[in-house]
């Protein structure tokens, strides 16, 4: 790394990466679950090509257009985890001309669509509401779910696979006590689904209870996708050590102002918005040196400003005058989200797909 | 607009949009100023062309890479807002073939570094602190400037030019006296500095108090960025009215879930994370109905929370079941970043540039 020369770029550590894909693939394997990892975090050909490499074949993504991008790479087996709309029709046509295709349906109306605009046929999931006030349908709802199942039996197209939780409600939990405390109420939820509709799958999302939460050997499937970068909020959580976070934005120190603070190249443009509450604070990035191997925060310095391209560190005294810092992202998945590459550390470039 | 085959994107009102840079140029040109308007907000080199089609000869920009973008297009006189850091040299060397160039610089050490690495003279302005503790130099720090001055006049390349504020303060401003009243003292600081630098040009560069404040007559440069588009913050702040908004999203209702919500394909990754506290909630993007050629709010109707790709729309029974919604985004800057074209009224695309 040569200073001189350095804009923002974000740092992808390939071991600590490679390691979160292997653990959470052995996961999954000791909980016989089916392992149908979520590439919204990542967006990226080569880290699916790891993910590859321990023997999935079956991907989740959020959006037709990710699903195009991973599609164009091989992947023929694919659940679009967002509610289904008209609009994504045209995507899922071409889709289908390569992949076979998981949607979310929430509607008996739109098995008719289906049927109608899709020539070949798809799965799906009924989402339910974990409770957090997203999408889905609430568990108790059996009317819907009851019409759904019954309006698939006499589909040309739609075939009724299962059910599927993302429990975003864990994101509260601050240890791995409480994220197994908080997804309970969504496994059992989806344990008495299964009770009652015994041919469906049953499918759980989160990235802290795929962590940390053994109760996942009772559902069929996983589909955890931040856990190959983790974040500082996943270190909050308890999902994760700070010596597993895979990513990191490596920012140029702009100038020094008064105070304790310095402003980096390195704003909303590169970090997102996201932020958690620490100390009373706003922090949209903790600084860390990662110069000896291991994670280590630096105790009471973090981006605490973001404006389009300005970042301003406080607690910067901290640092010494270092030329730029090291930031562990609050949330990797709109970090990464702002970038069309990641660097390793031995300065290879690994493409990913920018959104638009 | 066919809802069958939409995904969300950005629509531009080309009318506004053009009526909001005539608009400016006239307040420049009636106040002597010289105007660089600042090309972050829309990134686009059509809608660059607009603003040339009014005269303008200088830009300003908040990074190099923006800078090479438009140089691309025949700017040639270009500002670079962003404290001087080492990292921008390569791009400097590489944009002063076509371009003459100011920066930012606080340091006398880094005319030193300018005289050693660039062929040809930029000049620089001294950034002040407009005390919302942000980049600059603060006001009284005369001892510092007086050194920048003092480099400069030994220096090979580095030729100071003046001062420049970005008076961030001013979004936390609620109508247009108070727009006035919070400029004030950066506009006061400008002063003072002209007085005792008579040769340097003042610049000022905020949307709100370029678009309201005629004390932006006494200094000699503007350089606004946000009113070509304005948005929903703008309209809070007192910069604008919601019929000078140029710039919407339109998402794609996914699913109504219970009570009062609906959600929309559009999250984080289409209209960035921030908000406003409205009613005492977070805001992260204002419903309005544009259908009779108006801006009109859609009274408790708003995006109340964002996470990737999901939007949570509130109040949603006010809109019956529409099968898309059109948002007045927060901050347009940030919303704008995330694609990589608008969609004007008619249909056309206008490309743009996405950051990376």
């Amino acid at each position: 790394l040569n200073p001189k020369t350095e804009k923002p770029f974000l740092l992808i550590d390939e071991d600590r990466c490679k390691k979160n894909i292997l653990r959470m693939a052995e996961r999954a394997r000791s909980f016989g679950c089916e392992y149908r990892p979520h590439f919204k975090t990542h967006q990226s050909h080569e880290i699916g090509q790891w993910v590859r490499n321990e023997g999935v074949t079956g991907i989740t993504v959020s959006s037709t257009s990710m699903a195009l991008y991973f599609a164009a790479d091989g992947w023929d087996d694919i659940t679009i985890a967002f509610p289904f709309y008209d609009g994504m029709l045209p995507d899922l046509v071409q889709l289908q001309g390569n992949a076979e295709l998981r949607l979310f349906l929430h509607s008996p109306d739109q098995i008719a669509i289906l049927d109608e605009n899709l020539d070949k046929p798809v799965r799906f999931y009924i989402e339910i509401d974990a409770g957090y006030g997203r999408s889905g349908i609430k568990h108790s709802d059996t009317d819907t779910i009851d019409r759904l199942i019954s309006a698939a039996e006499s589909s040309a197209n739609c075939r009724f696979h299962g059910f599927y939780i993302h429990d975003g409600g864990t994101y509260a939990a601050r240890g791995r006590k409480e994220i197994v405390t908080l997804v309970s109420g969504s496994l059992q939820a989806l344990l008495d689904l299964g009770a009652k509709y015994p041919k469906a799958r049953l499918s759980l999302g989160d990235t802290p209870s795929a962590s940390v939460c053994d109760g996942l050997k009772d559902v069929h499937e996983m589909t955890p996708g931040n856990f190959v970068f983790y974040d500082w909020m996943q270190t909050r959580i308890g999902s994760c050590e700070p010596d597993d976070v895979a990513l990191f934005a490596v920012l140029p120190v702009a100038q020094k102002i008064s105070g304790d603070k310095a402003i980096v190249h390195g704003g909303a443009v590169h970090m997102s918005k996201d932020y958690i509450m620490q100390n009373g604070a706003k922090n949209f990035g903790q600084i860390v040196d990662i110069s000896t191997g291991t994670t280590e925060p630096v105790n009471g310095c973090y981006l605490s400003a973001l404006s389009q391209e300005h970042g301003t560190v406080s607690g910067y005294s901290h640092l010494g005058m270092n030329e730029r810092i090291v930031v562990c992202p609050i949330h990797s998945c709109l970090t990464a989200n702002l970038f069309d590459h990641y660097r390793t550390k031995d300065g290879r470039i690994i493409k990913k797909r920018i959104l638009s």
